[in-house]
């Protein structure tokens, strides 16, 4: 069998979508085509349906045959009783690959279901690579290729690259890190991964140059052992993130009937994430926290660091969540104290490490001065300030102003950003966005905003110290471990 | 030494403010009497400074003898020196207490600051109970008492209350709950405690009537046995729920300085707390959880849930985070199952336990139906729905139409609180809120009412799976300790 030709599978210029109706509808095939046009993909979209006819201004062929040339990719939205005849015909036109949107295969659990399954697999080992069945499809944004139902995701190409066997999975994180500051190589739902799957996509995304982290959503694996060595290459070269779903009793049942996985214990699976040396962890909230502290921070381990905030109660949290994780907080120097207590508001302050900078209105420029005193500690290797931009309200209010008109955010972003060039030492930005009624678009307008300076400028951004914490911790561990391996 | 009368403290008929500035300008003091109005307290505000003048339309007083009457409750907010003497004056005027928001005293570690802390406590002794010094005061949503800097909070009462050591962590939760549906009795930053604190609060709190729920930000205890026997007794009459702050060296560190708290050891804690069936948390955002749960959800165990979610990973991650909270999700018996699938959208749905409903477009009222069969499996004592509202943006662009035009949130709610109502099983939300950039504002304002549409309805709303089922999980937790302790 040739070697895949992942090239034209990410990038097709020539894209057959099989299933478009001229009767319009929100199918598969018609969502994708507005998707791909909404996404501006740049190849050629070349819809297909036995009725002919046209949708949304372009005709329809009746047949893959009627295209005139080759294709390099098909999408696949056909009913699941059509999908091998198309896939055949996807092939014979020469497509690299295919996405198969349709479900109905293997996971239903009935004897038709698997059989059209393996008849997909059969095809495929003809030449024709098979992302899905019952999947989401492929989303990378260099090319404009999104997944369902996804006109709005981010062109920007970014190095964060996702495997999921769950559709759902894959298009939440696309949007939940679309406004994080994550960015994307590739985000391929597999689905049932009925040929294409985790191994041999984790062996292509390791070498994928445009690819720095790799994070998976796993239900169940095809072959473990080919599984073990394709993750741990992996992580011996990028950082690998796994979120697995379906460790109880009761989940495991529930992915048998999503991807037809078996689901394996919850004692083998961390052996093997640890052994491995892969970021394991327990929600798509984090792992989209996790996928940002790699792709953000420098690649290495993280000793110790300085917790910086406007309120004595946030550095108690900053420490006890960073010692939860293995991290640092060292106590200053009295020489050091003494130069950052001189800068700080009084009463009210400390500057021990963690630093209380008193209150929530300390102008920017003061914090910036901070941040590169703390700097000189050369037990710091990183920095978290967390700044509660949701006090400026009550400041606009007293002042009777808008909050946009008062909230510092852009030349904070600024100064953190110098702040963290200049002394070489990361910064990681908390901001709890703690008020979100309905009273209070102003203020979501506002941080969400606020976040964009920040991550524009490539300093993360964290909803809350915990979750900061831990998305460092995950990043320090990781380069840890791997030191440890390569001296080993 | 008198009762002390805490109905005056929390709900004063006439109260002083010490220190409010004809200057204006955005002191503590000038801020509490405009937050106040803004609040709309009841009572008569009596603005004290010895230069006089007026502020806001109201004349200030030289000094508190020249107030004719008696006073209820006062707020001091001079500099630290001259706290002293005004707490003694108010003690004259008949005050049953008084809120110190100045800082400056044993949290400097300076032997002027210790000094002062004792006049408080000596003059405090001699008949007038004292929140703070170093606080942000009381807020009451009954009477319209708010913290610093809160002008913005919630007049409707509720069943928390929350005892905080930390200013920030009263203010800031005080706003986080405000919009998640929480609603207070009393939130008291008692600061540094120099008088009133933390066991003398939780016997109070645990006799009064208002509070069902008591929370608590601790950085140290003053008198370990006493706290035990009160956090004991709390705990057998009331859910307590515990975010410890200053666990780690760092941590305990940033205490010393915040509160002249000596901190304790992580064990120690771990220990007391299981002793005493108190919830432990680790965080600010946990606690609110957990008091979202404790104040919305029944007083008993869950053994068993059902988990709805339109997408088979959404199931799958609920069934996973359930288990790891002791709770269990019963598959459904064969002819259950067979009802329930007669009724879900095919093909890509489930109907073992968790529950697939194939997408998130499925409507409310099949939604019910749906919530009403699984209500039926006398195993489930409680239903969590899990709804990714953000999805109808991509439909509503597609349509051509707002997301607010065709988001069925109120219909859902109503459909939900009827089902849970009918059948006598609670259902919790999960409406995770997975877009949020600027140019999802129709979102943000979309799932805000969406949230307020449940709250209203009693059913609570948590923003992520594990959120929710960690929640969920105190609650049974604490009733089922507390049942195992009533029959030993």
């Amino acid at each position: 069998m040739a070697e895949t030709d992942f090239e034209r599978i990410f990038h097709p210029r020539r894209m057959a979508i099989v299933g478009v109706s001229s009767e319009g509808g929100y199918g598969f095939a018609n969502g994708m085509l507005l998707a791909c046009r909404a996404m501006g993909f740049a190849g050629e979209i070349l819809p297909v349906n036995p009725k002919g006819g046209s949708f949304a201004g372009q005709t329809i062929f009746r047949s893959l045959e009627e295209i005139p040339g080759d294709i390099d990719f098909a999408v696949i939205a056909v009913p699941a009783p059509a999908v091998p005849e198309a896939l055949e015909a996807c092939r014979r036109k020469g497509a690299a690959g295919a996405e198969v949107l349709t479900a109905g295969f293997g996971e239903t659990g009935t004897p038709e279901g698997r059989g059209l399954e393996q008849e997909i697999r059969e095809i495929a080992a003809r030449g024709i690579r098979v992302v899905g069945p019952n999947c989401f499809g492929i989303y990378c944004p260099a090319s404009g290729l999104t997944l369902l139902p996804g006109p709005d995701l981010s062109r920007e190409p970014g190095p964060v690259a996702f495997l999921s066997q769950s559709g759902g999975m894959s298009i939440d994180l696309a949007h939940l890190g679309g406004w994080m500051g994550l960015r994307f190589s590739k985000v391929i739902s597999f689905g049932n991964g009925a040929d294409l799957r985790e191994a041999e996509l984790l062996r292509y995304l390791t070498d994928d140059p445009e690819t720095g982290v790799i994070a998976m959503y796993v239900e169940g694996v095809a072959d473990g052992g080919d599984f073990f060595q394709a993750i741990r290459e992996a992580a011996r070269r990028k950082p690998v993130v796994v979120l697995k779903g379906g460790l109880s009793e009761a989940g495991g049942r529930a992915v048998v009937g999503h991807t037809a996985s078996m689901g394996g214990s919850r004692a083998i699976w961390s052996g093997v994430l640890r052994q491995v040396n892969a970021a394991r962890v327990e929600s798509l909230e984090e792992l989209a926290q996790a996928c940002l502290a790699f792709s953000y921070l420098p690649a290495r381990v993280f000793r110790g660091i300085s917790a910086v905030g406007g309120g004595g109660a946030l550095g108690a949290a900053a420490s006890d969540a960073a010692e939860a994780y293995g991290i640092r907080v060292p106590e200053f120097s009295a020489d050091l104290r003494t130069r950052i207590e001189a800068i700080l508001p009084q009463p009210g302050s400390s500057a021990a490490n963690p630093i209380d900078v008193a209150n929530p209105f300390v102008p920017p420029a003061l914090l910036g001065r901070v941040l590169r005193l703390a700097a000189e500690d050369g037990r710091v290797d990183l920095q978290v300030l967390i700044s509660l931009l949701y006090h400026y309200k009550s400041q606009a209010r007293a002042m009777g102003v808008g909050v946009a008109d008062i909230t510092p955010h852009a030349e904070l972003a600024e100064t953190v950003a110098t702040a963290a060039a200049d002394s070489g030492k990361p910064v990681v930005m908390v901001l709890p966005d703690l008020k979100r009624g309905p009273e209070d678009l102003d203020l979501a307008e506002m941080m969400a905003r606020a976040r964009e300076e920040f991550t524009g400028r490539g300093i993360p951004v964290f909803g809350a110290i915990g979750e900061a914490l831990r998305a460092i911790g995950h990043v320090s561990a990781y380069y840890g471990r791997r030191l440890l391996g390569e001296e080993s």
